[in-house]
């Protein structure tokens, strides 16, 4: 495996991005073992920082990630993934999680999308 | 200001998209004050980890970000930056930082891009 330069926690922010029409869908984070196994079974498997364990993306939701190209920058701090993104990536029902635009000060403005699915419905499965 | 969650050092991860064509072009860090800036300023500051300093995009390249739009995740904790990018993001040359293939077992298997700019020509200015 390429020599990456992960934080101290051992970790790299991992960007995915829908490969059908550019939309940056979320940001979390790999450490090597999520790495080798979202490169190896094609599909997004991250580590939580909160919860101090891997996941698989879609797998209460069923809305997984199947990876297309994974790409890494010039300084090997960063990965970006496109993929195939079934239902939504937000948790909260929205196709992306970036959907709380700013304004000038730094204050939330408005909620740029409508909701793809119904989180209660979906997580309740 | 939005409670953004930042890290232990104040700072948040920060992608930087083209505006024009959805290329993920870098990914770069905020604290409070990089956020105010960028946001006002209308143009990307970041916070330099290396160098404990901030830097304009762009202030030796001359390639800088003009920010169109901002928006934040349902944590809070990253920022998404819609930009016209003047020249190329990558201090390499390239268009992108994101341009290293990686293979199914994570090492480098091609560059998918051209060089945009001859980057000793730029930085020496």
């Amino acid at each position: 495996m390429h020599s990456f330069k992960f934080n101290d926690q051992g970790l790299l922010p991992v960007i995915i991005q829908d490969s059908e029409n550019g939309e940056v869908l979320m940001l979390a984070y790999m450490d090597k073992i999520a790495i080798e196994r979202t490169l190896s079974e094609k599909k997004s498997v991250f580590y939580s920082r909160s919860r101090n364990k891997y996941w698989v993306k879609g797998e209460s939701s069923g809305h997984v990630q199947a990876v297309l190209l994974a790409l890494t920058d010039c300084d090997s701090d960063t990965i970006l993934i496109k993929v195939t993104q079934k239902g939504g990536a937000c948790h909260l029902g929205y196709r992306s999680c970036f959907v709380h635009e700013l304004d000038s000060k730094g204050d939330i403005s408005r909620v740029t999308q409508e909701k793809f699915f119904d989180p209660d419905t979906v997580y309740k499965k």
